[in-house]
């Protein structure tokens, strides 16, 4: 049975999008995850591990394992997201019964994905919700990772220069420009890139948030609670609010990359194209460039999501919190 | 009676698209153009010089003085658009009968600029159709020079990091970045910037533009003849059209700004941010930068433009060939 | 009789040691100097024209014409070394009876400088003590200027890497590299380059320094007065005396650009190749690369100094104070 | 016994000079070598695997455990320097005889690295004379390995930006910037840098050399045939001669950073400051910058080294010819 469903490999930087995403994965019925890596990004590493021991236990999965890796981007300088994640990275809404640190797997989160890989060539779906240090150094360790992924499913990048976090930069790339470059460069495989605008043209009323986290559900009401600070955060901020394209309302980032891992005909539109990263600029560090022109000859092209089905989204979106 | 008129200077690398916008400034019964400056963009600065005499011929206005200006951008290495407009600039279409250099004035582009709107100061509007680097080295030059202007319309740069020479380079911009950067960060006039975007989306027909150009006039047979290479290049090269943003069609980008100039209500719509230049990026040198967070904190702002009354810009595209 | 002296234009930017590279040249029986052109640097572009005219008067030389040039670097971003030169770029000793700047030139810097040379094609040693900025727009007003020098003396840059600003960054070329990677370019006259390293390795002891300034004649006494604060600071500041090459003493860089141009054989060894300016580093924006291997296959070669006939030097610097 | 032993841990890519390196540690009496690690630099991975293997075949060496790396830098694209090593990185001097790489070890040398640090915490001394890709994934895999190493000697990286591959380029650090950038920042472990100019002015004159393979042992015939092709190269290429500081020679780079490790008191003289590498410049990418004035107020120091005991490091080459 489990060989029909498609395996899945999620590798995050645990906020509260990537909470959603990975309780989406979990509540689809035709996926099997083999494992959770976890990388420094929207929250220092350590809450990211615990992050996603929280959202195991919320959902009784901690059977699945979970691996540490990088602690710092490939250049060692961190940026986090804490004024919209919270400081933990899960709103600042201390659960007391959290699993320990103890139930992460004693192997490194790239000799886990490594190792994984090679088990199932070309079987697996890999969905990065995080910088991408960890798929940087996957590569890096053995340069056959990328041929033996089935699908990547990266949540990064902006197609059109709209930053989130500086004038051009999107956090997760901006976060790690030379990992991005890595992996946009040297992943051959299928890649679909869900971008910062792509999130925010798909984006969800408030009204239909507000219902949907009133559900009274034990997973509504987590998500409920995780996402009340980056809720306030994000009606509130000017700068949050000047960053989103295309008007208010709820950006499950993470979500739409992982929807798309689940159910790919949730993308309705794609760009293929050559990327790349911008790794120099002075206004552009982190930047995705899109090469429309294909004026860099590059062989390896990215499908860049440019069309959401909101109505499949949203029911995967209901799914989660049952 | 000239008093009540705009007040206009141009500065052109005059190509095919400089000529349109020329002409349709001369068609404009409320502006009274000062002189036109030249800059080496499109062609080499001769041919810019040369091809702004034939179109003066072309409309009997050799009375409009004519400045030669940089013959290099501030860098010193100059690109240019010869496969779209011709080598000579103009198409390729030579005429005997072109008037010579020696009527171009002795003064130089930078020296003109400089004393002509130290004369009329507040009441001059500035179109800018090339490379900045006059602008630039004018600013150098006088540090009082922008706000002497009233307002400065430039076509150049681009908002949505759509290239047409390089990945994320429009050819105005990428041709001398620093004169950009210079312009954008200490021209503090009211300034308007027609990006490639933006002219790519205001677009018409080629089922319009094969009518215009059929009326038989001497003007409008002009345009027909110097813009029959472009058009084979456009409609036939598959890095232009990759370029093109928004589908097939006329594209005649230096005529969008000039039509704000001349009238300001062709601008529907407008983005008022502060804009800046990558100077260093590997693969993002002469974007132009919208700063939509405010992430740079700088208190000048441009408008760019982002949107078009089409009727009315075509009403000024019919008149510039009667 | 004068055709027989070298003819020299001085750029500067008016510090203690462009003061005292002045009075040198002023000094100096051999040569004519056709005027003194005043840029921004060591401080702003008004306290570099009014100490030149200090110099000039106490010199009894207010024939020499003055003329004001760039207020801004070619990016429009000024440091200056005001914490080294005083305030005042002179040591913050006021001089109620200076003469004021109504006896600056009308005409513009960068007009003269092009001017000047034409009357004088290939006649013209320029001694260019300053950021290079008022060269950089003399060859792009008028591409012919620097074919008519004879020579350029440059005091600006470093060879081994060595900062007395920022890591890798020497004062001059830091705070105008896009001028100094122009000038680096495109002059094609014999260029000598003094260098910061050049600079201190050329330094007098501090023991010559007191008798030097004990002279008590007028020029002595105005040397000792407005270098006070400089040599405070040298001798105190730790920033100040780690940048310092090869040990204590007294460095009057602007002098070995001048002594060179006024006798030659000031110099008494070379590097003679191929040189520019990193513009995009993000620690080495500013610093000149010496292309000693020859990878940018540059015609285009520099002089670079590298050893000072300390005596010959001597004997001008004793000249200067008399 | 061996506990009295320095341990060693070797990271090479295997050219001639590392090849004379591992000979002159294994020739040495108080050295424990606890296992060598490869990375793709002066030959690809593979050579660099079949070198090592040769040169421990040829000392009777086979049981020190070598173990196969990064075969790519961090950002993935290779630079190597067989014109001056040869296509085979020795010379290309095929042997029939040699090892076949089923020696190497399974383990990757990154985790190799960590392993056996964590195994001798604060009592290796790891000497690495290639680029420096796996020490830098080896510290992004395990943030702990820099406190864990006793010393770290490096070979790379330029003191006064006199570069061997590009203008400002060293080798080792041209190939890697990125690697050496994190490891300049993150190794605060006491760090020797055997830099390219240290390495050109401790060079022998080539009557030492000749004389020193004319020995007729197994090893100096090994050492004169794998040698003969960089020496003829040396000794003729125009590039490799203007390339090379202070006059001819003969310079083995990574003996110098091996000698420091086998017998610190080989170094006569060192510079103690901050160093980072430049990543971004346009001309000086991966040239090693030296903090002289602090300006980047770093606290973690590197020992450059600048003067080498002829005398000692003599007596150790001769050593390991025998």
């Amino acid at each position: 049975m489990a060989s029909k469903k498609k395996l899945l490999l999620i590798d995050v930087d645990c906020g509260t999008d990537d909470a959603q995403a990975i309780m989406m994965a979990i509540a689809a019925p035709n996926v099997h995850i083999l494992g959770i890596t976890c990388v420094e990004g929207n929250t220092p590493l350590d809450n990211v591990c615990k992050n996603v021991l929280r959202v195991l236990q919320l959902c009784n999965r901690l059977d699945i394992p979970v691996f540490c890796g990088a602690d710092k981007p490939i250049l060692g300088e961190a940026i986090n997201a804490s004024d919209f994640h919270g400081t933990d990275g899960l709103g600042d809404v201390p659960d007391p019964t959290a699993p320990g640190l103890e139930l992460i797997q004693k192997e490194h989160a790239v000799s886990a994905l490594n190792r994984i890989v090679s088990k199932h060539p070309e079987q697996i779906s890999l969905v990065a919700t995080g910088p991408l240090t960890n798929l940087a150094l996957a590569v890096r360790m053995d340069s056959t990772f990328p041929k033996k992924l089935k699908t990547l499913y990266i949540m990064g990048g902006n197609m059109e220069s709209r930053g989130n976090t500086t004038a051009c930069g999107e956090f997760n790339f901006l976060a790690d420009p030379e990992a991005a470059h890595v992996v946009l460069n040297e992943f051959t495989c299928k890649t679909y890139i869900a971008t910062w605008e792509h999130s925010c043209r798909s984006k969800l009323p408030w009204e239909w948030y507000d219902q949907w986290v009133k559900r009274g559900t034990k997973k509504s009401d987590f998500i409920k609670k995780i996402y009340a600070h980056s809720m306030q955060y994000s009606r509130n901020n000017e700068k949050e609010n000047k960053a989103l394209v295309a008007g208010p309302g709820f950006v499950s980032c993470d979500a739409y990359a992982m929807a798309a891992a689940i159910d790919e005909s949730t993308v309705t539109s794609v760009i293929d194209c050559a990327v790349t990263v911008e790794m120099c600029g002075k206004f552009t560090r982190g930047m995705m460039v899109l090469d429309l022109i294909d004026s860099l000859k590059k062989k390896n092209k990215a499908l860049i999501m440019n069309g959401c089905d909101l109505e499949k989204f949203k029911t995967l979106m209901e799914a989660l919190i049952k």
